[in-house]
């Protein structure tokens, strides 16, 4: 194979480290200017690819600044929830082909969740078809951690460790007062509950907050979460609650639906609050005590002050794998985790390749031997998982203004 | 004077450095033994006080474990919101002055914002009536800034640092699509808006979000505020605001309270919503885009994660001057904090004492002449301002389970 050029784009929401996968490509692949030409950026994903905006690495990050990327949160490049037609006939993909050919592209890499990989898969599937010789990676990313085939995905250790510091300084704020109290807090997961069941990494021995947890991954019942909490008040009058967004009852509706008369505001419209405002007025109505809710919102993807060290590493590593493995004539696939525990229970991770086809389009769920029966917490072996993923912390370089020092695109 | 014991406690809302102010009461009086016996914390303000439950420093934090306060958000004592009475002639004042004397108090320090220091008035003005020669001190403490006759408070460094950062994190997740958005971040602050403020440090350069900055100090316009996100989208396809919670309009009536039917639950319990909520419907429903709004909420008092080390080290500073201040004799003094700018616009600070009475049930609000003529924006001089405020970083010590290793009371 003659010398091509690369080109690597991100989609789908962004995360603490999905810049850190953009970094293992970029860097691995400037590694290998025989084998490798330009490395080019798309910006706002295959959506701004299409529309023609590309950056060279080179002349966009050079020399040092490309290293800010491991700690800038966010999609340095951008990002786009584009979904390339299911059918292959579509004139999208000739129209992208002839693209890659005018730029001399020999790698595609996409770093994504499973949207994305639908992408990686389209994609290759088009490749395969035309005797097209591109290979096609998808690199993992995603706070959610529910890729499938994979241990964990890059950007769910920080979320976690970002979710697990501020339940415990909520906690801390939660028991300032000695009267009784009920916090709800409100984690990011529609779907899966990893990242809300990693707020029992901010409890610090049996019966210390948070008291309850509740999953999307078991059917939320409003009035056995009220007996809960009136019993956890045996064990602490500062009560907290992390639930995740897409808690829901056993019909499937999602308790935030059930706040219908948050119903309509001034204009007509239909007004929104999350399912922690809802539980925090259900707790004040029918229990009589103060409460409050906290959403803990967008900085569970965005915010660097929490970067966990190993998942920074580990998705460097990813990124640098992928570039080897295209380089070796991989195609189609996307970098996962393999997790080894030693026999001294410490923790290490090694890369391999799986076939994109068998991941893109599926949702991994918190298993449920890891959550208790009465589907208010999680047990040992969730903290036995998710810990060593939330170790090692970042320094951040301070920029003149006090403030952390990120890249941005010109 | 013989040699007699120290109590300090901590009233109202926590901040980041409210232990640190803490630390330096309790290291400074630890140091001077032939002046001072016992070190006591009131568990609960005064409020606990009253009810018997005190702790000794020696006992409670011994050796290196006293300097873990210092990043340690919170209030490790506790807190209260208890007001003790106006007429210095109810019953409670004899019995706290038994009080004292049976613990042979001979200072009190009481660490809070305007509230305790009206604490801090009435039990040094009953000392003076009864010809007790306890020595009573106040210690600022406030994310809101607002007390008079200080440059600034301990805790709104810290506070402000975090709204810097977070809400840099913020435009950088708005910034990920290329699709129109508004984004509104909702930030602490009912009567002084110097916490909202702190966000105009997140901005880069001119032009650059948050495009729009709204404090309590004037008077929230809705159709103003909306033709001022149309011309921002000429700058920024992606918008950012920041208001305070205590946006008004000209007639008073917070704007969150505008949110009327919002109204009830299905409980038939009115249901609240913050003024973000409610801007983040009206300009999807008026203007046609996509909108959603960000509460921090209390991470901005209890996040160690974004302390200012010039914070953290003036709220000690301002713990031992209290100290030595009330070993030369004085009382009824709240520490201030006066400002000197050098020539080459460096900054610096030093403790001055202030009497307590001037300061109690006052609040500082932003200048007028700091914001601009249309209100929806802040200037330079607050940068100047506010800016040396948030310098430095804290590196918070880890425990084993990854996460910031904090002192908790027993």
């Amino acid at each position: 194979m003659d010398k091509k050029n690369l080109i690597v784009g991100q989609s789908g929401g962004p995360t603490a480290v999905i810049n850190s996968s953009l970094y293992g490509v970029v860097s691995e692949a400037l590694s290998h200017p025989e084998e490798i030409g330009c490395v080019y950026g798309m910006i706002n994903g295959i959506e701004g690819f299409l529309n023609g905006t590309v950056l060279d690495f080179q002349e966009a990050l050079p020399g040092e600044r490309l290293s800010y990327l491991k700690h800038t949160p966010g999609a340095y490049l951008g990002s786009c929830r584009y979904k390339l037609p299911e059918s292959l006939e579509d004139p999208v993909y000739p129209r992208l082909f002839e693209k890659f050919k005018e730029m001399n592209i020999g790698y595609f890499f996409y770093i994504g969740g499973n949207d994305s990989m639908d992408t990686v898969s389209k994609l290759s599937r088009y490749a395969a078809r035309i005797g097209s010789d591109i290979r096609v990676m998808g690199e993992p990313k995603t706070i959610d951690n529910d890729l499938v085939l994979t241990d964990h995905t890059p950007g769910f250790g920080s979320a976690a460790r970002y979710v697990a510091s501020t339940v415990r300084e909520i906690i801390i704020d939660a028991n300032v007062y000695e009267k009784k109290s009920v916090t709800i807090v409100e984690i990011m997961g529609r779907h899966a509950g990893w990242l809300t069941a990693a707020s029992v990494l901010a409890r610090k021995y049996t019966g210390d907050n948070p008291l309850l947890i509740y999953l999307p991954e078991t059917a939320f019942d409003v009035e056995a979460f009220l007996q809960k909490v009136e019993a956890a008040f045996e064990k602490n009058c500062n009560v907290v609650v992390c639930v995740s967004e897409g808690i829901h009852d056993k019909n499937g509706t999602f308790i935030c639906e059930y706040d219908n008369s948050v119903g309509t505001d001034s204009f007509g419209h239909k007004m929104l609050a999350g399912c922690g405002k809802y539980l925090e007025n259900l707790v004040r109505s029918r229990l009589g005590v103060k409460a409050r809710s906290v959403e803990l919102n967008v900085s569970q993807r965005c915010s660097s002050s929490m970067l966990s060290a190993t998942d920074q590493k580990e998705a460097v590593q990813a990124g640098a794998f992928g570039v080897l493995a295209a380089l070796k004539g991989e195609t189609g696939k996307m970098i996962a985790f393999q997790r080894e525990t030693a026999a001294d229970g410490s923790y290490s991770m090694t890369c391999s390749l799986e076939d994109v086809n068998d991941i893109c389009n599926k949702e991994k769920a918190v298993p449920m031997e890891w959550i208790t029966e009465d589907g208010s917490d999680v047990g040992p072996a969730f903290i036995a998982y998710a810990s060593p993923l939330i170790q090692g912390t970042v320094q951040v370089p301070m920029g003149e203004d006090g403030l952390p020092a990120f890249v941005y695109r010109k």
